[in-house]
């Protein structure tokens, strides 16, 4: 069996497809309930609140883990077999997110739907996590990446795999908890990236 | 941390997706109110009428942001995260169209519909024109790209999100200046292009 | 301003988008209708045939479409502004065809539905002329194509789009003789090409 | 008429697409029944359990499909109109996977549900072989890919279509043999996968 230097470009259009797919498709859920009724008021639109809000949300979690993708495929030499699964993996997790999105559009502030919304994003993290293990241990990263960079993403990615994994948790005793402790991964995504790109703010 | 010259290959594929899928998925809400009955007349389709309207509104809209968003991005050298960002905020408020091209559909000439779809509008456009100042700012055009031509675009750009503004506004007093507002957009797009165009109708 | 060479590649990939959204999504509206009972029967699915026929149609008459667009733009040199509308205009015809093939679905046999269903397809189909013919005026394809062979498919083309009219205005008379029509434009894509392609298979 | 030598860029960009939409889709027709009330409780998760396992069987049995089509088309030299043709009667049936894959969810363990599952991926399974077969005869395949390999992922491709159709077959009598049928495709396709990749395990 020959060795092939498989590119890595159909695995980045197919990730990008469902991905695209996932992070649209949850607002066709958005719909103000019309009863037959002539005339729409802002009352109406007060129901679909915790909907547009849980949506944003997972827009915005959703976001930070194409970027994640895109940049860490950016820096992958080479596919392979058991890359694609990997990456599979990852995607049937993300694709579960607009279910649990609805769940927690329809019940704000409830425990149970909380609990899975965490479930489904530790997975989908977790996912990344050993996606990011593989193709470390692989040496599947092109050489010119900085090794230390690539190690300091890992530990984010794991602590977002324990903020997850917690909010998940803390939704059966508190689910104010549990969404301050969702809403910690996107800021920690943010603020410390902001102050590193400073000196360099054009590096991805 | 090195630099790296990311192309811009895989933000125009995922926009090339989200964009995709907005635009042809409003076409999913229109259905004809079949009431389990054996025959269908013209007259069940008036009901539509107003759906399709505004669907194709929403599409020539949102065709003119695709057309401008390949445009920009054909001229842009090399991506970064923070042009990433950029891109995602528009496309989320791009996400949000078939929303309220379905309240507009559902309830015509109804004043607030109309001035949650400028809302929308107005919001993409907005960040559009962020988009723009960013790469702009950041010296991310090719150099061989005239600078006045981008000056004017983007002086056009806040020329249609005040437009897109100002309809949102004026839906609370007149739904029809509202529609006129919004309909201007379109023919500011394509009225002046035609006459530039033709000393040279091949250039983009 | 300059003149750009600008590639075809990214009107591509979004017409791609477009129409494997609207081929898949066709299926999402094949429903058995479950009444809340506990046991299937083939008597239920029954109901689905009709639909599952138009649905049948319908991807094999837009699935020509994209073959040939396919063909087209591999032939083309390079993009502009207004092949982009072009090809947007054919674009939103297409996205109309899963509501016309659900009306046929859920009416089979009836006038209204199939003369809507010829409407769209016509309106497609001259869409696609239109943009051939603009690709033939302006000189876009590559030099390497045989002029002749081009003639023919313009030739085609137009056939198709007098099948699908003739089709459309049939159905107030008779819904077989629109029927037939419509599945000439498939027959004749197919066999007169079958016999071309012996010498030269392996050509597109 | 000339040769010309077409990439294969585009036929894998719309596969993707089909695929991504196929395979993300179904997640949608997954939704907790909501009678208006204000508590959402374990035991209505329970109804959506059998849906979740029969999404999670699709989505497997379609990455399959996905990793073993761009592993063939990674391998394809060229493509051509009949190549076309082939791949679209496959993406025909993998977009009748989401319909199969609700009736099973609603219908747990009856025949019907599970005979027309099975009936839908042996076709696709089917449509994949003839897509492989027509590679072969055309010699398609790059010419550095070895000859016995393509043999052996050929056979399994044939015992993949017997067991699909035993399994559509066996859910007149057993629909627990049928599952089990069903099950074997992915066992197969990932046990002796990983014993052979072990001397080489970053070849595709």
């Amino acid at each position: 069996m020959k060795q092939f230097n498989i590119p890595t470009s159909r695995i980045e259009a197919f990730s990008d497809g469902v991905i695209a797919i996932v992070i649209t498709l949850m607002v066709f859920d958005l719909k103000v309930p019309i009863g037959g009724k002539g005339t729409i008021l802002w009352s109406d639109f007060v129901s679909l609140f915790p909907k547009l809000v849980s949506y944003g949300l997972s827009f915005l979690l959703l976001s930070i883990m194409w970027v994640n993708h895109h940049q860490l495929f950016h820096q992958i030499k080479s596919s392979n077999r058991r890359l694609l699964w990997y990456n599979l993996n990852l995607l049937f997790w993300m694709s579960l997110v607009p279910l649990v999105t609805n769940f927690v559009g329809d019940f704000p502030f409830q425990e149970l739907p909380l609990f899975l919304y965490g479930l489904v994003f530790t997975s989908a993290s977790f996912s990344f996590l050993l996606l990011r293990e593989f193709v470390n241990k692989r040496h599947l990263i092109k050489d010119e990446i900085d090794a230390s960079r690539q190690h300091k993403i890992r530990v984010k990615n794991r602590i977002a795999v324990l903020l997850y994994a917690s909010g998940s948790f803390f939704a059966f005793f508190s689910v104010y908890i549990s969404i301050v402790l969702f809403l910690i991964v996107p800021v920690m995504y943010f603020v410390p990236e902001h102050i590193h790109s400073k000196p360099n703010s054009n590096g991805i």
